[in-house]
């Protein structure tokens, strides 16, 4: 049976990708880009294993989308992702002009949202989507560090 | 004679990006990253050539200068951009834990000032430096692009 292509359905696809991060022992957040009910883009974070902190799991899915839609807007698009977008990731989709941003779990401490980073105006933004699972993922990843140290 | 290492000889270099980003079409913005008085990194905008609004002057430096140092961190590292840094690149300066970021001309508007993005503690940061010069080339580019149009 085909499974109905809401908010969790591409929330899941995000966390596939959080999980394949924490596999390679980076901290294990993902997103994908969906545009008209097809996912455009795939990305998770690579700041370690790129030496590179701008490899956020969003910046790479904003060009990644880009690029396989030939233009650098992103107006008819949503980004799932399962932490709530830092300050460049949010300034970052600032410029895109993405249509919708759905994110799982809250950062209180370094998300865009504690840090009222500014949005486009035609963005809309929302939380909470499989918060339990993609915070879930988080906390075991710095448990498990924390215990290798 | 030897010029100086002063904060205006390297925002000449990063003004030289900005012209080269001019000659190609692009919103003229360059930066150079500087460690220990050596340019360890060159860049200017390539949103349009690139398809890809995250392609920034101060996110190719960021991520050139990493590859330089062979870490992510640019701790003891000094940014100098021609305009001040939007709310993107400031959000990745602050993860660089960068030293100092060094701009040239005020964006009242758009600028990570104005908009109250969060630097990293460890970061100072001036701006002014070369202010006319980085400005007239910004206007210069606006004025041609709307003529053009």
């Amino acid at each position: 049976m085909l499974q109905p292509l809401d908010d969790a359905y591409f929330m899941k696809k995000a966390l596939q990708e959080a999980e394949t991060a924490f596999e390679k022992g980076e901290v294990p957040i993902g997103a994908v880009v969906v545009c008209k009910n097809q996912i455009i883009a795939r990305a998770h974070n690579l700041t370690e294993a790129l030496n590179d902190v701008t490899a956020h799991a969003e910046m790479q899915a904003i060009t990644a989308a880009a690029n396989f839609l030939g233009g650098k807007y992103l107006k008819d698009c949503t980004l799932y992702v399962t932490l709530e977008p830092c300050q460049m990731c949010a300034g970052a989709l600032f410029w895109s002009q993405i249509s919708k941003v759905v994110f799982g779990a809250r950062d209180t401490e370094r998300g865009c949202i504690a840090l009222k980073t500014k949005l486009h105006p035609k963005t809309e933004m929302i939380g909470g989507v499989m918060k339990e699972e993609t915070s879930h993922l988080l906390k075991r990843f710095f448990i498990e560090k924390r215990n290798l140290n």
